[in-house]
């Protein structure tokens, strides 16, 4: 369904995709400070949860400041305008967890998977279906498949019952033609409205949302001051600014989320995004972002250079739970190495 | 002339533009590992001089922690392949000034202009020339003109005897249609090279490049971390990366270009770029961006809000050297408050 108009609905991601930039450590004051900020600047949806979703506070993806019920509690109270969201992946967050989010007054729930694996989601869809929210699909990694094969899982997700897909350019490694290819076909296939989430590994943030706006996505994300993983979004209030000037519409008012985003500035947890090479290499070998830090590690190990083994990783394609393949790179080029 | 293939030249700017971001505070040491950076990373030219140009060290523009004679010597003993280069402002700069750069070993200079005074720079460029250094003719704030004035100014540039013409969005106000727009007009119709030199006040930078280079533009400008004026540049290293993936050939070697901006990132003097709400104020309304000093203390002076200074500023295109004006609009303002 091609959007109709020029309306545009914000999704602010800050105190889940930004809470990977801040370890998690996010405090329930600071997040009600913000979600008051962001009511104010006048965001669709506020996502709030540990930044692999609800649940992810673990060894394995980091131990949260708060539980994802504390933060949730936290923005709850700040909000009226703006609906509460939290984000979801299946063998992460579980069934619990989601009713622990409609009882905190969760409204919007995005059930996010790899590219390829819409097929998972089916019961998590129902169940927040029934329990009253509103299930949103999210593909990760979308320049690593063919428009088709994106379509083929976005229809998944559609006939499953979500009531938007989008698509996130996980590795911020896609250019506008690319982004539009793919955007374009989804927004003429299916029944429900796109979304289009990006990061700015090589600084494409603002023209790849612009590129999915105009093949029809009427969905898309920011966070203030672009914290985010890697190296961060789309910053919520340089999009204000860039809607206004492409005669879009939104909720957004310019001078609020400016000032949202001041707020989080000054806060002392924030650490300001940037495309550092490790952020560079991602983006451009397209490989996951959570790679980083194990061929950082590698690299250390077999005395190679950790974005050699990346742009391997990246030509294979290797997926996220495929990590012992950076480890059998490093040791190729380590092999490679000691022979010339 | 438009470009022969896809050879783009670079130059980058962190020793000049970036300048602005220090407060002109570089010391020689650091300058010179700069060079040695960029030197590896394979720039074509290093500009190095205080923030506003050769002699803008004044109690005007801020005092710089070294003269423009010991940056450029400190840069000057680091660089083999990369061209040393320093920006110069009629009006700032003096002739005794361009022959100190020559002797310090400059070999180009960037003779630069608000978008409409080209012709003030007839005298300059010739004696640059006359020197024997290469004279490039920059036109600033060119989101302020509609092609057509851009060109009539280019074109004086070129029958001065500048070899390059550059055209800055200053502002970072522009988006790429209107960046195509005045590149193309400007490739198809001089005789010598067009170059483009972006700022990130709306994040813009990277698009607007590529829109630049799409229609003919064959220089383009880089920071390292994109340090520079407002909310920066076009990171050195993140260009290098995306001009790869977009099939445009340039010295730029990625890896040196991310060692050359880590190397930038440890120094106790780096704060990372950030399009905050004076920068993304300057980029929408389209001002000047010193103006925002002056408009935020005449916003105290007068209880209004800083931002609707800029906005009325941009409204009545105001130029560099009319900041009266900024004390009337803020003075209009407080007096439509009060009768509200």
């Amino acid at each position: 369904m091609k959007r109709v108009g020029n309306n545009i609905k914000v999704i602010d991601t800050t105190c889940r995709d930004g809470m990977h930039a801040v370890a998690h450590q996010f405090t329930p004051e600071q997040i009600g400070q913000l979600a008051a900020g962001l009511e104010k600047a006048g965001v669709d949806y506020m996502e709030v949860s540990h930044g692999d979703g609800l649940g992810g506070s673990s060894i394995n993806y980091g131990f949260g400041a708060a539980s994802d019920k504390e933060w949730l509690t936290a923005a709850r109270m700040e909000l009226k305008n703006t609906k509460l969201a939290a984000m979801f992946l299946p063998g992460i967050g579980t069934m619990d967890d989601l009713r622990m989010a409609k009882d905190c007054g969760v409204e919007m729930i995005r059930v996010t998977v790899h590219c390829t694996e819409a097929d998972i989601t089916k019961q998590h869809v129902g169940l927040i279906r029934q329990l009253g929210m509103t299930p949103f699909g999210v593909l990760m990694m979308t320049h690593m498949v063919e428009p088709e094969k994106l379509l083929e899982q976005a229809l998944l997700f559609q006939d499953y019952g979500a009531e938007v897909v989008y698509m996130m350019d996980s590795a911020g490694y896609l250019m506008p033609e690319q982004v539009k290819a793919r955007v374009s076909l989804l927004a003429e296939k299916l029944d429900i409205p796109v979304g289009f989430h990006a990061h700015a590994n090589l600084q494409m943030q603002l023209p790849n949302t612009l590129a999915a706006l105009e093949c029809g996505a009427s969905y898309t994300d920011g966070t203030l001051r672009g914290l985010g993983a890697g190296a961060g979004n789309t910053p919520t209030e340089v999009l204000a600014a860039v809607l206004l000037r492409n005669g879009y519409e939104s909720g957004l008012n310019l001078h609020a989320a400016e000032d949202a985003a001041e707020l989080l500035a000054k806060m002392d947890i924030f650490v300001p995004p940037c495309a550092d090479a490790a952020a560079i290499t991602i983006g451009y070998a397209g490989v996951y972002g959570s790679f980083a830090r194990h061929a950082k590690n590698a690299a250390l190990k077999y005395g190679v250079d950790a974005r050699d083994i990346l742009y391997a990783c990246g030509e294979r394609k290797v997926v996220g739970g495929q990590e012992d393949i950076i480890i059998e790179e490093a040791v190729k080029l380590a092999k490679k190495q000691s022979k010339n």
